[in-house]
């Protein structure tokens, strides 16, 4: 749980500190993340979130002199466009939900070819060990570093446009020196090769370029083109290497590059009005962040941070609304494909129509359920490790009158750590005391973060200590959830979504009920006596109509 | 639930459309008015607010040519103050938090003052009738009349300071305009009235004004505190009449009047420095919101929608913190505050530290479990109904080998609906066939949205259908969530919020376990088989390890 939350933060740390976009970051993990999230997680990530932004902005002021390299070089805003277009009309619209939509199946091509490419990669490469995972990388960048040399020396120079004087812009640009109109082999001094202007740059300023309102008809349809194609298909290639490409700054170039030239298409087209190509390049990174990913919100909001443009707002919202359509109408996101590749049990956010019809019992019918008697002999478990794979089993005692009952659930791993601490072996067949827990640390029980946990092959026993007892009473968990046999599947997978659980036990439906717990007894215990009980006012905020659920089919069979 | 999440998607669409902040008002649902959220949900809200904003934007940009009266006046953004401070200093921060602090002190002194007023209010003065209420709107309106012409009246006007000819402001404003720099009842020509410039505007104009940067020294600090008293208490009285007075644009007034003072006062201070007193006036709208709302994701994202100035978002992402974090020491957020007073019965979101040594069992102590057979004499579901308040109640069959078996659960409010229906009344104490369900629409039992829901006492019944029997089998929920009797309380809390729930079954410890459900269960129905389970890697995922929760005593008690 620590763990998970540390690894979340520094999550969001990264994405407000990398884009300096400290409210996307926490959206982002609040939308992509997490399959579970509890209202306080939002108080931290968003503390975590506030404080990386204090101190970045401050580290960049401290920078501004030239102190720290590339550092702080950008300003708080990455690439900021907030000088740039701020109306647009009615006629623009068609040309942005074209972006959305060609965003759409580029995101859902991306999604679908990284998929097999990553499926073919762990299934015939990286089996055969780490060297042909470092020879990858070098191939790639190889191949990378090739492609970007030759195709821009395949490019015919143009002349230099004219340039505002106070707008702070050379072309060529000076050697040595970031920005701008690359002069790459050209044989006269006022031209500038375009496809070398966005391959011999960083990524930073290309993207800067591609965005700028002040870089009109700076490249060629043909040099975009060439360059969609190469970056994609490298792109494609590269993700899921060895290679640390990441994907947000790729999806931007790839947008981008696609986004300037449908804007260069409306330039020419609509030419009465105030049309600017970084504009639609800027949708286009939206666009196909959008139909890769798969996030609304986050992307609007880290969009906004990142290029200072709040008026451009409405038109993000309505691209990433169509391009997150497209996409889902083939696949998934990128996120949701490769954790189900990698088998991360990522549950989505909603029951499929098929669980609907089924119960939890059809759900677990394929297993036989392997209980543990409350003080089992080590020799028995053993066996019951061994013979299979689950990762908790029911623990079983007897009650007061003779009769079974299940006392509670046990993890494989939790036994695992008892079978080789051996301390709490005993000679006697009956449970033990109180008191026992004492001989462990919680910490004992935790799971190293580097590895993948013990196995059963770990354990060495002798055969005296087979014959030993083990009382797994105070190391088991009393109370995992229950759901009755008959209950929908599609209401027990809402459980494990909703709550992140791990196991859940299916019961036969009780024969009597102890109580009745409602709101109203959990806000009594919470104020004391003092609520005011309008008990018929409560159905707003219950949202679970069970009578509406029953009547759609959604909660299994009735009894008749 | 449909009529819900109507009401929640309005309510989006209202503040994206009355602030212009799309994004701010998804994030608003999220944070504040939904106590439970669904990923899915995230994708509706988006939606919407993205419909809002491009039709609010092109409705703007319609309206431009004057056809619409103020509307649309103010730009996509309302209160734009991006030609502002964008930089600050370490020496800033001080003051910075100071605002923070009183943000969260005077939030939470508003919080509990308009706890107080409205309890009374409730108590003696609503309960004698509607009259009251709107005598209560009349009165109000007069104090608030009377006020904002005398107290103005009492200040001394001020000389008009040198305005640059291109800022489009002009000193006192000619009669019959709105903006800046009032000339009330001052005698001179070039002289305005510092606190009627804050009373006689709209209350957009009058933030404009503090917000902004170019109206240096303009007001006194005298005429900002008796408006900061003035406004506050009138704010505390009004909250809550009938008078529609909202909570976010007094409170952003109220928040930059103080935040202008300790501009004001910070720029007297470090007079070396660049600083703008509208930015501490904007800091001060955040931290007045933040210490009464206690949102911040939402706050943030609201504020940089309304104010177009991204640059200072780490700042106002630092004073959320603080004058939340000020604010929580005291007191709950307004509307926790508001919906416990009204009985509305919002789960915090996390349990109370009292519950995690309770079980189940405690919690339903204190009310007997009232159950119904499942074919029921009328004349007993009418005792039953009449003998408690329950809203809903188990129904107990008896199985195949005659034990008894609980066979779900049905609402009263389904009851009064089915009583006063009378069609499913039969004569024979025997469950009837299937089928029985085509005699109702699911609209049938529909709460209308306007009424309070049926009461016992609407039920008008003869003897003689008092003597007949309803057979409760189509109409009960087959399958509520149910909780072993001794599970911890904190953790039914959980499952109660995370899930929405309404009610929950309280049943003995099960004596056997039918199965047991894992993650990779449901991942297999989903997906079929193909999935590469790698068992032992769940743990960064599964965030509720048990064993934990056991060691520091949140599951209730072992059974040892």
């Amino acid at each position: 749980m620590l763990k998970w939350l540390f690894s979340l933060l520094i999550g969001v740390a990264g994405v407000a500190a990398a884009f300096r976009a400290p409210v996307g970051g926490v959206l982002f993990a609040l939308e992509e993340v997490t399959s579970w999230w509890r209202s306080h997680l939002m108080w931290r990530v968003f503390f975590t979130s506030a404080v990386v932004a204090v101190v970045v902005r401050s580290a960049m002021n401290w920078c501004k002199s030239g102190k720290c390299g590339h550092f702080g070089s950008g300003g708080f805003i990455i690439w900021d466009i907030s000088g740039g277009q701020e109306d647009y009309s009615y006629q623009e619209l068609l040309p942005m939900a074209i972006i959305g939509v060609i965003g759409g199946l580029l995101g859902a091509l991306f999604n679908q070819l990284t998929l097999y490419i990553t499926k073919w990669r762990r299934t015939y490469l990286h089996k055969k060990g780490k060297r042909v995972k470092i020879f990858e990388a070098c191939l790639i960048s190889l191949v990378t570093s090739t492609i970007s040399f030759v195709l821009p020396l395949m490019r015919k120079c143009s002349s230099c446009p004219q340039l505002e004087t106070n707008s702070g812009i050379e072309c060529p640009r000076p050697p040595g020196t970031d920005g701008n109109f690359v002069n790459f082999y050209c044989s006269k001094d006022n031209e500038y090769n375009d496809l070398a202007t966005i391959f011999f740059n960083t990524q930073d300023d290309a993207i800067r370029n591609l965005f700028s309102a002040k870089t009109f008809h700076e490249y060629s349809a043909q040099s975009l083109i060439t360059f969609l194609v190469m970056f994609y298909s490298l792109a494609v290639v590269t993700f899921g290497t060895a290679v640390p490409a990441g994907q947000f700054v790729p999806g931007i170039m790839i947008g981008s590059t696609y986004g300037r030239l449908v804007g260069m298409f409306v330039v020419k087209f609509y030419k009465k009005l105030n049309v600017e190509e970084g504009t639609y390049a800027l949708l286009g990174a939206a666009s196909f962040l959008g139909g890769s990913m798969r996030m609304t919100v986050s992307l609007c909001v880290i969009m906004v941070e990142i290029t200072n443009n709040l008026k451009l707002l409405p038109l993000i919202m309505l691209v990433l609304l169509i391009s997150k359509a497209v996409g889902d109408f083939f696949n998934e996101g990128l996120y949701e494909v490769q954790a189900q590749l990698r088998g991360i049990p990522l549950l989505d956010s909603r029951p499929k129509q098929v669980m609907r019809n089924m119960s939890a019992k059809d759900a677990c019918k394929n297993q036989k359920v392997v209980s543990l008697p409350r003080v089992s002999r080590i020799v028995d478990i053993i066996s019951v490790l061994r013979s299979n794979k689950h990762n908790g089993f029911p623990v079983v005692d007897r009650g007061q009158n003779g009769e079974s009952l299940v006392i509670g659930l046990i993890l494989r791993s939790h036994l695992l750590v008892l079978l080789q601490s051996k301390v709490d072996f005993q000679n006697s067949p009956f449970p033990c005391g109180p008191g026992i827990l004492n001989r462990h640390n919680t910490s004992d029980f935790v799971k190293p973060a580097s590895s993948k946990g013990k196995s059963i092959d770990d354990i060495h026993l002798t055969e005296d200590e087979l014959g030993l007892y083990l009382d797994l009473a105070p190391f088991l968990n009393p109370s995992p959830y229950i759901v009755p046999e008959d209950m929908s599947l599609a209401k027990v997978y809402n459980l494990f979504r909703q709550l992140g659980l791990r196991h859940i036990f299916v019961v036969p439906r009780p024969s009597r009920v102890v109580g009745l717990i409602t709101r109203q007894d959990l806000l009594l215990e919470e104020n004391g006596n003092n609520v005011t009980t309008e008990l018929q006012s409560t159905s707003e905020f219950a949202h679970v109509n069970t009578f509406s659920f029953f009547l759609t089919g959604i909660t299994g069979k009735p009894q008749t």
